[in-house]
């Protein structure tokens, strides 16, 4: 397995930027939500892919050691579900000086007011429990967020539905900067919405997430998949075999919907569970079966790359390097633009 | 006239931040509130002087040229008025990311209600009218600045009183981000009050600025002076010679408190003015030959200097490189308390 950070992309193909917060080793959610896709894209696309450490920075004060020690299993993750840094280019955010300085330039671009009605902020601050005490860092990510898709000229932001007021939001400092500086040297994005529905939590609450202790992460042993389906929610209310079940709701059959590959077996199945009949713990052997065979190798492969971490940092490093060359070209040409290029 | 930047400073002496926002070209209320001062603290502290272009970036949107082409300007005035680039540390604040990376660092480290209770922001909002318009970047600017004053380890900062709020804010943030990271790397800083009161317009107005078309810019040409002289704003009720006059709210003898080397003579003419049989034309005369003697040196150096701005520019270009290694050293301890080093 080659850790090369050689580009071979094109530049007909389109400018892709995404990435995660370190915050925790990644889950099934994010393989369905977005590794997968991204495994995909990488063949199509010219894929920028970030460690948010900066961002995951604005609402972790003081627990600033758990995300950098994340950027590893993060980057461990990727390598293991089949991202190629040959193909895609993993970088470290807060290694690129040039994303804080276009950060800054954008920050002028906006007003208080404009960042405090974005909803995904909004929302997040409700979450978060922030109320009046938001960290500045925190009210301002969006603009920082659009300085790290902007600074690659990315054209294409993978999404789920509640981050579309993030692509407008970058899209109206995109404006508004080709505007004051009377040239188009920002590009605008747009979003590439995710096929697939959020996978919930085992427990069966809408969002897989670790610190809700519901997830299971893609370096999972064998007992630990087996104990996270057989504490599978299901339906409360099917308690004998041959009682009707219901399908909506239980997470064995979520899961299933999003890795069962025999879509035509797991309709009869379903049809099966709500007519009666069909036990809990026939599907959950099945799904339990399937979730074996597909994190085996991701679980294979990382360990493999978890056994030299310092070629992944090799690979993070060069990886970054290129980004950062990326993004510094964007930048000079922001700054000659605004005149701030008083020494070339 | 030599523009060398080779630092002549001791580790001894205090660490010094001042500087100017590039908007316009410097006045004679620049000159007593802050430049004269900078010239006699450069034998005595280790004084880093910046070219605030970032910084005026914030509330000059779309007047960008503005700001780029006045920093010539301003480092003209610096060495007129006899700035000497090797004895203080002559920068450009944006050509420095490590500014802007610690602006990003420290925005984490505060909310956005206390950046709104800050009196010193509060004023200058009402002044610029923003009202629920402020640019995300204004409000964030006393973090900015915060950052410009402890990447180079500042103790001393000169400022008004109307400035003890930034003061404050950044003593503020170096507490939280020791206190987060467990250790001290950043260093406090305390107020370097300005000795002299502020020099009012020469219409009577409390702030000299060029924008209030009332101030003596210090490259002022003769006639200019003589004409800046002969309009200013007096005791309106002093009509004819042998009246009283008032010497409070006199412009002219407010310059006088300001420039008059001979204080004893000048107490003289005050009691004599408000007595009277002492005309204003006498004054302003006065005033008038004491301002050519002053600024004739400082208009001489700034033609003798605007001649080879290319040399300016290498200056500025040796000291931003001089900041920045400063300013580099911070930061990595900084990112280093952070775990930010991935690659060291």
């Amino acid at each position: 397995m080659s850790l090369n950070a050689s580009s071979s992309s094109t530049p007909s193909r389109p400018i892709v930027l995404t990435g995660d917060r370190p915050t925790g080793p990644l889950h099934l959610g994010h393989y369905i939500g977005s590794l997968k896709s991204r495994v995909e894209l990488q063949h199509t696309a010219q894929q920028f892919i970030l460690l948010a450490d900066t961002q995951a920075m604005t609402d972790n004060v003081g627990r600033h050691q758990r995300v950098t020690e994340n950027v590893m299993e993060v980057a461990l993750d990727y390598l293991a579900v089949g991202i190629d840094p040959e193909k895609s280019t993993i970088f470290i955010q807060s290694q690129i000086r040039e994303l804080y300085e276009l950060s800054m330039v954008l920050l002028n671009l906006v007003t208080v007011s404009r960042l405090e009605r974005n909803p995904t902020i909004k929302e997040e601050i409700r979450l978060r429990g922030f109320e009046r005490d938001i960290p500045a860092g925190f009210l301002t990510y969006p603009v920082s967020q659009a300085a790290d898709i902007t600074a690659f000229k990315a054209v294409l932001v993978p999404v789920g539905n509640d981050q579309l007021p993030m692509i407008e939001q970058t899209n109206e400092l995109v404006r508004r900067f080709n505007n004051v500086v009377g040239k188009d040297i920002l590009v605008e994005c747009k979003e590439l919405l995710s096929a697939t529905s959020r996978l919930p939590g085992i427990d069966g609450k809408a969002k897989m997430s670790k610190s809700l202790g519901n997830s299971i992460p893609l370096g999972a042993t064998p007992a630990e998949i087996k104990k996270a389906v057989n504490n599978m929610y299901t339906d409360p209310n099917h308690l004998r075999v041959e009682d009707p079940g219901q399908v909506e709701g239980n997470v064995v059959f979520s899961f299933l919907d999003a890795f069962d590959p025999n879509k035509d077996e797991l309709e009869g199945l379903k049809a099966h569970y709500r007519r009666g009949g069909l036990g809990d713990s026939v599907v959950k052997r099945r799904l339990e079966a399937q979730l074996q065979a597909m994190i085996e190798p991701i679980r294979t492969r990382r360990e493999e790359f978890s056994k030299d971490k310092g070629e992944v940092l090799a690979m993070l490093k060069r990886g970054t390097e290129r980004a950062r060359a990326v993004a510094a070209q964007t930048l000079s040409e922001v700054n000659a633009a605004m005149g701030l290029n008083y020494f070339d």
